[in-house]
């Protein structure tokens, strides 16, 4: 019997799909903001200042960047439509960390107009960025420290990565943007994703820390901003630890105190960009069970698919599952739990031991806060499901509708359609 | 120096760009009519009758699916906007074959007042389909060979599928239709994905033909209807040869010869449910390069991401790439070609020898006709391109439009989004 705690009752849940039909991923938000408190706490050491700027790609969704900001969270966002998400939800200006790789111009331009706080991924973007918006006053540069750091399962290596400047031309750019008027500068790096390696992290933190020194010294600038990237995983495994955040933050502390203040670069704004961390274990995908099918295996298939969650299918992502009124029933049976889209690996779990489970029952797929509906695709004509906001209060409020067929048809043009 | 032909030159597509800006995806309507039409004549032996019924979830655009019905082809549906688009481009009753699997009743509804060929995925259907939208006189059942039956790169082992029935359950199956006043029967599998083993699919007419004149005997039904999947590849790598359908089709007839005519089944109608073949290779996603960059390797940045063409992240698939203007130029480079997906797995190719490429330049990405757009998802609020029609006059024709924001917002109730 293997089970994490969830934020409602089947109870509950029957309660909710009596207005809102399954599938629909629901966002425990008194878990995301006592979350997001606690994690900026952590930092509150930090003398110029902490920020943690959610990830937006994590969880693209207006109501939830509108809770985190009033957590004091800003955002990092890395195209137009994140850029505009995060206007709307009320978070401009320096709130916004704009990291995009392979950049348009129109991004740029977006971005300044913002004043958001612009890391260039490529030395040939100071170009690129005064030809087409301009450069600010305030710019950040993007770090890749090739060899010099390890791995990371999701990331793959850093040389082989297509982001940021090696470290010879961060020195340089600095000198260049200096002579060309900037007059404020950041350094970031973002070497992680899904990592639950609590040293990683401070690792992180002592490359960053010895190259701002360097590079201040070195292009005769003044660094006041270091974004240590995100990349914090969640415990999706049972036998997965989470990243011990405190422990992360006590280390950056010590390199602080060593590194940053007898370099003159006292006092530093520290930044991150965590996404998954902040929301995804409070994300629950809610679906039903519509067959049992018996073959070589039983099967039980669910009313979502790969639509909803992709995780599973893309990068054999173990996701908890719990059956809604069977948390205390033995575990005592085992199934591959798929979806409907027309593809094998459409699978939420394969070979899971799980309560016997019927026809009608309703299934938790958990972790799903973070990387979960933004990642659906519409691949066979499968369509996006809601998305909920379970308040503190207990109530429930839509804060994305399903997609219906005329979404889908909405980029045709054909007699019939929409 | 390694190219593929292309039916258009830099100028047609400078001219083109003119009114479509990249990226997009454009089919060449002449190519894939004269393959259809090839592809049909294959197998014109079959004395039953043969149709191939083009997988819609391969390229789901209703004026493709237009042009391939006017070539004597009818679609394979798995969803209810597949149905829906099925039926916008005058594709109806038997022309469409629906095999879904984990079905919606809403789906079994629809398929049935089109008067689709319904083809069980589960013997646990019968019920829910009577249940639902009552039986039809006409059903087809999806048999699952298990070991019989090697697996497949991408389908996997049969036995690990959750596809279709077992050989006992085909059989049930039957028996059990029957007395419930069925009086037409079709027998499916589909047991391949992306296989360039012409022998593959002679071996899987083998096991389907034993299987229908086994189950006909057994059950006293009369199969009228064998569907041998589809699944047949294309040479996506320099190296793959493609299928030799006209050896596929000899083969079948040779074992319909020794197999089905003794059988008593003669004469039964053949059908097949290839998409990637039949339209794969005459579709290309034109893109810009954007940037170019120098790390620890180079890497050319192009205007398109994973939203265009999701095959090389998901599955480390190949495509080749043309530099338009540079087809005779030397392949003495090598480049990561990327997109601007924030996923350091958003490349469209790694380490590949290329001509010298400059920023600015059109690139053409190979075989995109089949899961190609279709699987492009929004994540990162990246957009899904559009797409081109080339008509065998040379104009062209946009037969989807490029998504903006807007549609990216469509499921949003948010002030000032939309």
């Amino acid at each position: 019997m293997q089970n994490l705690k969830l934020p409602f009752t089947k109870e509950t849940v029957e309660k909710i799909v009596e207005k809102y039909p399954t599938p629909f991923h629901i966002y425990d938000e008194a878990a995301i903001r006592k979350n997001a408190r606690a994690f900026s706490a952590a930092f509150s050491w930090v003398p110029g200042g902490f920020r943690n700027h959610f990830a937006v790609k994590a969880l693209p969704n207006p109501y939830i960047l509108e809770i985190l900001a009033e957590e004091g969270m800003g955002t990092d966002c890395s195209s137009l439509p994140e850029l505009l998400l995060s206007e709307a939800a009320g978070i401009t200006g320096e709130e916004i960390m704009f990291s995009s790789n392979d950049t348009p111009a129109e991004e740029f331009v977006k971005a300044r107009e913002l004043g958001a706080i612009i890391n260039l991924d490529d030395i040939s973007h100071i170009d690129y960025l005064e030809k087409h918006a301009g450069l600010p006053e305030m710019l950040s540069v993007r770090y890749n420290p090739g060899r010099l750091k390890g791995g990371n399962a999701i990331i793959g290596v850093p040389e082989e990565a297509k982001y940021g400047f090696t470290r010879e031309q961060v020195i340089d750019a600095y000198s260049i943007l200096k002579a060309r008027g900037v007059r404020r500068f950041g350094l970031h790096t973002m070497v992680a994703s899904n990592e639950l390696n609590s040293d990683y992290f401070v690792e992180t933190a002592a490359i960053l820390f010895d190259l701002a020194s360097e590079a201040a010294k070195k292009a005769g600038v003044h660094i006041e901003l270091i974004n240590l990237g995100g990349g914090v995983g969640i415990p999706y495994k049972p036998e997965d630890r989470p990243v011990d955040i405190p422990y992360v933050s006590q280390g950056i502390e010590k390199l602080y105190e060593t590194k940053i203040r007898p370099s003159g670069l006292h006092p530093v704004r520290v930044i991150m960009e965590c996404g998954r961390v902040i929301t995804g274990p409070y994300g629950y995908l809610v679906a039903r069970v519509r067959h049992k099918k018996e073959t070589y295996k039983t099967f039980v298939g669910l009313d979502a698919s790969m639509a909803n969650l992709m995780r599973p299918a893309m990068y054999g992502a173990h996701h908890h599952i719990t059956v809604l009124g069977k948390e205390d029933a033995p575990v005592d049976h085992v199934y591959d739990v798929t979806g409907s889209l027309c593809e094998n690996n459409d699978k939420f779990a394969i070979d899971r031991k799980l309560p016997e489970i019927e026809v009608g029952d309703l299934v938790v797929i958990h972790n799903t806060g973070a990387h979960g509906h933004a990642m659906g695709f519409n691949y066979n004509g499968k369509l996006r499901s809601a998305e909920l906001l379970l308040r503190p209060d207990g109530s429930v409020k839509l804060i994305r509708r399903a997609e219906t067929a005329k979404d889908y048809f909405a980029t045709l043009d054909y007699p019939g359609l929409g």
